[in-house]
């Protein structure tokens, strides 16, 4: 399969794009030669490398709006956890594939995902053609189970030995403790040495409120990231979520052992756990990207918003204007994204890359006019995507989905969200 | 003209509602007799009352994405004040128009404008249909200037005489002082008369940054606030914009004037200008609405957007996820809008109220599951509006204009900003 992209402007500039299965061959102002399976138009479209959403949980679009405006332990143990509880394979299934189709419209050719039911999501994925990075949340209270005999860390097992690298490579199988508030330390160090031993990355939540973080101090004399850094987590490639009250020197130890950060701007502002300090990490050279968290804080699955706030917010709560150029929040969500995931050769429109690229309309009245690409990002929004393609192959075009049949999805959504929680519509 | 709305959900519930040329004149749960002009379905679709939109300057959308992450005075100065040198008739008529069709696309009704060429302004807002309260920014840097010798002040009030209650009363005009750091104290209470004189609403900039706020007690002892407070300017009704760095005795003097605030989170947090103390305005009893200020520094027209992000940066920056119910959020933008406009009999969706209405698609991903009708505001974004509808006529309906030629529009809009201001496109 050969595509010529005729056109569409990349990094301000109107150029020729040519892909050859799932890799990019060709990027420039001349009309390539020979012949094309495809021609898409470029016409006022703008170019952008796939975007990665770092850290979700897909199947908690069931709780999209399902509690509102509660204090964070209320939230949690009187509305979420009792609502999961109900959970199946096949409600996992439904609202995982549904949350995949919001992301491929919103630009997203990859997530990390960290929740139950994986196997689930597994498939949900390797369906629709997203690529993913997805976990079994692991989680320990008792200080006498060893790994071997706990059932979460067979499903995770389980998940490794059956997915990864499946779905033509697009599937990877991270290991995912999932915080330490929810865990014991030699759990967490068993664990560790399991991860490094299979080669997998890890996906942990680190210091997403500032009591998670003040708690873990009380009982362990560290803070979570001094915890996971002595527990040998890091010895494996790790994305971090949230971060909100890591310390400086929590930063040090990130940036040493290559840690990279997932910031989730909406579900850290929507659930008061404060405002992650950004600058002062890219200040250090730690690898940031975005995650949207699951739809129960956010609520939507949206890295163009997250980018937008992000954009906006950091300067807003530091008074400074120029504290964080655009073209490092394209970055964040693309190119850091791929190093996240550790995927080679994936994030950038260059030849030899992966095609995971989406397309712009600039025809909306959101983005005229225009005079920089890059600031374009502080008047675009998800609407604006109107195509998405992973490895070459397209996945969205102008409404419609290729590999999804969407209004049954619609529906199954609605039936499950109804039958189980009593969804309205 | 008779219109039945057919059963959108509203408030929870779906009903039927009859608009009676420009006035809601029926809402129940029994579907009403009588023929109707026409029936608009309300399958899968919420209802809520138009959205305003308090502090803006439409022609700026030809400086969107123009200048950006600059230091402010470096923006200022080297960047916006150099363009609008540049303006003309015509080109704030474009700007304008091309502002007022995104307003109404996004689902705003009504809009507070301050900028010059005012005139041209009017004539865009009636055309469209759009309501309006529309200012001539006054500035004074002359002590020995008089007010019956300004030219801006002649404009203001020939604006006045030709244009206030206009187009079927959709247009007020309003006084606008620009600011206290571009005003003298003597013009400014001299305009605070003539204001009260015509009766006539103010609408000003206050307190948008730490600077101005510091640099005014420096040179007069007294805050912002309190030097308009002080010249008689809240003898008007007023709306002031920004008020980011208001002190609590601002904020008194405020609540006991009933002045009105728009919030524009976006701008003050791009421009790095700070966030406002809602939470706390909320309490004291201010009206507070929104506004998304030009779009030079936001960069988009959109309430629903501030709407969001004041929903959840107030939650953020106060570690308090309950702190500000999403209800309030929705009143802000529409009920204490009208307030902070003067329209008496607009705002909420109630019999004998002006149809100022928009609707909302329900059938997209980020609505579906739909649990609560008000919680659906931390999913919705502005391309779910599907119609928008000010004093009982649509103007928007499932991405046609009624008023606009759009792509006529659009064509003058890119043709101006190439011309004048090297516009890619």
């Amino acid at each position: 399969m050969k595509i010529l992209f005729d056109r569409p402007i990349i990094s301000g500039e109107k150029k020729y794009i040519v892909i050859e299965n799932d890799i990019i061959t060709y990027i420039g102002t001349d009309r390539p030669e020979g012949d094309f399976d495809r021609i898409i138009s470029g016409d006022r479209k703008m170019m952008m490398p796939g975007l990665y959403n770092c850290h979700t949980h897909v199947p908690m679009t069931l709780f999209r709006g399902y509690a509102e405006d509660l204090p964070l332990h209320e939230w949690l143990h009187e509305k979420i956890f009792p609502a999961e509880e109900l959970l199946t394979e096949k409600s996992v299934y439904i609202s995982s594939k549904f949350a995949i189709a919001e992301m491929i419209k919103n630009g997203v050719v990859s997530f990390t995902d960290m929740y139950s039911f994986s196997d689930k999501i597994a498939e949900a994925s390797i369906e629709t053609g997203i690529k993913a990075n997805i976990g079994r949340a692991l989680l320990c209270f008792d200080p006498n189970l060893k790994l071997k005999d706990d059932f979460r860390f067979h499903e995770a097992e389980n998940l490794f030995k059956n997915y990864h690298n499946s779905g033509n490579g697009r599937i990877k199988i991270d290991m995912s403790i999932h915080a330490e508030y929810t865990n014991l330390f030699g759990y967490v160090k068993e664990t560790a040495e399991y991860t490094k031993e299979i080669g997998a990355n890890m996906h942990v939540h680190i210091s997403e409120t500032i009591s998670e973080h003040n708690e873990c101090i009380e009982r362990n004399g560290m803070t979570p990231t001094e915890f996971f850094y002595k527990a040998g987590l890091f010895e494996s490639p790790t994305t971090a979520a949230h971060c909100v009250h890591v310390t400086d020197s929590d930063m040090e130890i990130m940036r040493e052992k290559g840690v990279s950060v997932a910031h989730n701007p909406v579900s850290n502002l929507k659930l008061g756990s404060g405002v992650m300090r950004l600058p002062v990490m890219l200040e250090k050279g730690i690898n940031v990207t975005f995650g949207t968290d699951g739809c129960a804080s956010n609520n939507t699955l949206d890295i163009l918003k997250e980018m937008y706030i992000a954009a906006i917010l950091h300067k807003g709560v530091n008074l400074k204007p120029d504290i964080i150029p655009v073209s490092e929040i394209i970055k964040m969500a693309t190119e850091n994204g791929a190093l996240s995931q550790r995927r080679e050769l994936c994030g950038k429109i260059e030849i030899g890359y992966k095609a995971d690229i989406i397309l712009l309309d600039m025809n909306d009245f959101n983005m005229i006019p225009l005079y920089d690409t890059d600031a374009a990002l502080y008047s675009i929004n998800s609407s604006n995507v109107c195509m998405t393609m992973a490895d070459g192959e397209v996945l969205y075009e102008n409404g419609e989905f290729t590999t999804i049949d969407i209004e049954k999805l619609k529906f199954d959504m609605r039936d499950i969200c109804a039958a189980t929680y009593n969804a309205k519509s």
